[in-house]
């Protein structure tokens, strides 16, 4: 019979609803998950508001003080869904508090604070996920399987660009993921951080980068409507060239102003022996190119990965039922579970999240010296 | 406040998973919702089985009679989730005891059937819904907006194919599903069924057809690696050509053997000054064609229908983070405990199941006639 | 060397273009063609214009009088470029005349016309060509490859569409192809004669069909801007249902009401092994799904036909370096020329296009009938 | 009646049977044009091969010689398909010629050589073109149209890629595009000088550029099968960052190392009131996002870009029936010859050539300094 561990989850907007719905959802469609989550309690400042989100998405309880539910006894894990500036507090507080940690991205505002937050973690022997979510696309986790197996051989070329364009409207007002007091930095850390993962995961380590950092909107309204006018602090696109370890290149860009994607998230990697291309707006094919396919009928294979024998698809519906944005939530946190119960630590956890903030600080770096930056 | 309603739902295979994730979560996303349901009770002829599908699904209880829990005084709704061959018996015990009902489609195996389920419902003054889920994926809800609003002028043309592949091996076994006496008919009733539905929401009533039926496959194993062979009584396959009341002619085409073709359900619309296409592989995209665009940029677009502004996606996710099969239900069933809650009967209901049914007889009457038959 | 053999063309509108490309290109492209074409003389009745086209188009000399152009005796083969109303004195009178022809499709205006010209062309023991030039595109010769290779085992749907929107405009004037007088039939004889080709020519013969045709705007002004309405008498649109002799079901449209799609002239061919998709739209791809491939990595290829290796291709581009509608007409009349030097007769040759006839004489049968009608 | 000028072209390889289908096509598609070309002669070193090249192309004479032809009085226009280190010196001698120019690209091996052939072309005042082809598809002419329109706004981002795989296999021997001191550079100036005409055609002047070049397969075979190796000395793939002078950022990548690309140009470019996406593999489309359309209805549109509104397609077939490769060499000669009868400058003259060589000899500066490079 499955464990059960209990939840204390800090921050209920649109990740504390993303989350939520993983955890009331794992059970129901991996019922065989090795321990199952009790939604125990959900943390906010608002009162009212958390109340209601407590209600909303099926929280036993809430507190409004973070440290407070970190400290709650009936906490086995804690789950950090708050703005950036809030993780390293919270993150080292859980950590020596004893409680496995479930964390967002990037793990901190800045590297140093990502640094601190991964010593407190390991110190501590609990198991940590961070949430790059990404991974666990049936279509991507089919990806890496195929790479893994030495379908795409070498690979030589990694390009990607997680492309939104909620803010291109120079009305759009400040928010606090403009402001790099609260969140560290714009495009690079929010979507930046998500494709670096996908490059780690896919292709392997990053060795060093050339970047570009861009505020095309300088000053923007403090609020909808308003004459007085704030200053944005971060950056609304950036983009990089990066040398992996392994000797292939990669291109990124993450942008807030390509209007007409939502959330555009998506790479391509060729290689000596095959290649590979994904999007977000088609989360449910990944297109697979292969040398061994006859001359004749060599091409980009369009995998609807939706077969029981892909990827975490057998817990779901039938071939060519699909599933969305929200699923790639509950297979995350169906791993991380299962691989509690297995005493497994799964991935990525805080060092993969400590390692793609290394590579986000080389980005700012070369932006700022106009050279190549070693990611360290 | 939002009332409550019981529901009993029979049956919990695939449809039930549906359904119960509908029930699940339709207050989780529209907490607005006047009615919110109770998942009271489960129903199942094999106990451990029922039992244990309770507990996966959430269901507060459950029966193994179907006529036990549609008596239940604590049922509000009845849910029908069956084969096609349980329905009748189900649906009119629940009319007569004065339930909501809710029916898995087609409605019965023939148009006699039907007939009886829905004129019990009438009399019984009930609410009911038949599970037609695509009306309510949110780019099918907009091309109805669309053509509501006349951006498609007069129709001329409707094309729809639903297409699988599940049985096009010759090896895969006998199932109720090929048996004329348990399922009525083939891929007319279980694939048919949906894009005729999708026809009357969109164009309107169909008035003749011309049909033709094809099994290609006669015999298949009564089990998986029998050498027994059963007959398989039903369609593999069924095209028809149709005329609509409003001088639309319409082509239509459902198949188990279009091999690639996991759950190719979609249509094309061309009209006066607008055409539509949509395609379930690509769930979340509707392609418009728009006469109103200037002569150099006409082209069809593919929204992208994530929006605020789209049907039933407030409730969501921000734009491009897209949905998947099980939302439909979501959205279908949050608009019947809705509508019940503002005492407003919403479609389809068991009258649009029947009119469903009429068409899929007039296909099994041309189809054996050989000569157009009229929709009645 | 190449011997050479005088053209002499009739018609020097759209297909009289073509076809003038055609000869101007073959040799260029294809150096090592049996018999290069000399492009003698073109014949149109107002001799300004022909004398206009000669010079544009590159031809030696003009005539005024079909006749007399048929029976110079320094022109050795025909080509029939003309509406249909004039095909049948012409290829009759090619005939006689000992020239080898060139028909565009579909050959007469009735299947009595071109049951006597193809009477007559037979008795004369010339070649002869049908411009059913799409069946030259190379990704169609790739999928005719594909099925005799049997990669798509046995064929089980065929559907095709062909759709255009030039008319949908209802104050678009009357011209000669909506005059049942001067074309024989609509959208039937114009589009529907090509998806009936490439049925022929992909799966096989067709037995039987039932079949709908329709007139949405029965009265178009005579001229441009013109008060005066005349009677549209042929088809906007039709649709038929088909039984093949091989025991596969097919689906076919055409029409010119399709908004947004100009020249979608496209196919889907569904078999126990393998499946194909084509569409003019997107000519230079051809998509192929293999039941070979693993179950991981099943999907359709998109194969961009531009290698060596595919049909026609080495005569062109490297690859990648893509093809258009006028190279169909150079890849159709290649073959034709040169299996006149090697003395073997090409396909399709006035038997097919008979053969063409007589399944839209029965489409026309079925539509008067509205009951299936057998091809004969 | 339309004045004629005498063309005689150096080289006969690819980029000679493209120019020749231009010269031969272009008064036979586009009547009107001002100036029609004459093929009087064409040349290369093997008398052989050149003087069957002339036969199969449509030359009237040939020469063996590039001095010569250059100075053959009967020359007008001076074509030169040479590989890029002739290209000085026949572009100089022609200059010195008084005859106009046309000049493959890019136009140097070096930034040196580009200087030097720039002003000898500007001294001599004669016209020039270099063949950057790609800016006539009528798809990119179109984005330039609604780019100047406005329809775009504010550039933002331009992001383009230019993949091939040619010489992905290793065992892919040397040639003359393999060696520095022949070509100049690999796929930098092969297909990276295509996508910066494009960049700067679109958007603007590149004001500066971080880059990376990579050599991934360093040693090669000097002849198909030989075990004797040659080493490679230019880039298999290139990757830069620019800033335009207008404020956009882009990306650019060029690579022969894409398995399954063949020749894969295409840009996206986001604006603050639309967007553009464009691919080769496409060509006939392009797609247009316009912030003008209705919230709910907002999507790239597909736009075939075949009507006779859109550039160049009044000369070719009527709408939907695409065109290639090749078109886009009539396209461009057809403004060039034009714009001679018009005494018009046309571009992209020699000074596009030079400026497109500043960039790619930034991208060199920057790939070797490891920091941001000017262009100048």
């Amino acid at each position: 019979m499955a464990k059960t561990l209990n939840i204390g989850m800090i921050g209920y907007a649109f990740m504390g609803k993303a989350h939520s719905a993983a955890y009331r959802d794992v059970a129901r469609y991996f019922p065989d998950v090795k321990v199952k989550p009790v939604m125990k309690a959900i943390c906010g400042r608002n009162e009212g508001a958390v109340k209601q989100a407590a209600e909303q998405f099926g929280w036993e309880s809430y507190e409004t003080d973070a440290m407070q539910l970190i400290n709650r006894p009936d906490i086995d894990i804690v789950d950090v869904c708050t703005p950036g500036w809030a993780h390293k507090e919270q993150v080292i507080a859980a950590a020596k508090a004893g409680k496995h940690i479930i964390c967002e991205k990037p793990i901190g505002n800045t590297l140093k604070e990502a640094r601190a937050m991964t010593d407190a973690v390991n110190k501590a022997d609990v198991s940590s996920l961070v949430m790059f979510n990404y991974r666990r696309i049936p279509a991507v986790a089919l990806a890496k399987q195929l790479i893994d197996a030495g379908e795409i051989g070498t690979v030589y070329h990694f390009r990607a660009q997680y492309l939104q364009d909620w803010i291109a409207d120079p009305n759009f007002p400040m928010v606090w993921r403009l402001d790099k007091k609260l969140t560290g930095s714009g495009a690079l850390g929010d979507l930046g951080s998500h494709i670096t993962d996908l490059a780690r995961f896919l292709v392997g380590e990053i060795l060093e980068v050339s970047a570009s950092m861009k505020t095309f909107i300088e000053k923007r309204p403090v609020e909808p409507g308003s004459k007085k006018m704030g200053n944005v602090t971060v950056d609304d696109a950036v983009s990089w060239l990066a040398n992996f370890e392994n000797g292939a290149v990669g291109t990124f860009e993450a942008t807030r102003f390509a209007r007409g994607r939502k959330n555009a998230n998506g790479f391509e990697i060729y290689g000596s022996k095959g290649s590979l291309i994904f999007s977000f707006d088609d989360m449910n094919h990944l297109q697979f190119w292969s040398a061994k396919d006859s001359d004749k009928t060599q091409g980009f294979r369009k995998i609807m990965v939706t077969e029981p024998v892909h990827p975490y698809m057998e817990g779901w519906w039938p071939p060519g039922h699909i599933i969305g944005y929200q699923h790639t939530f509950v297979n995350t946190i169906h791993d991380f579970l299962d691989g509690l119960g297995r005493r497994k630590q799964v991935f990525p956890d805080m060092n993969d999240g400590l390692r793609c903030q290394q590579v986000l600080d080389a980005v700012e770096r070369s932006a700022t010296s106009r050279r190549w930056a070693v990611v360290k």
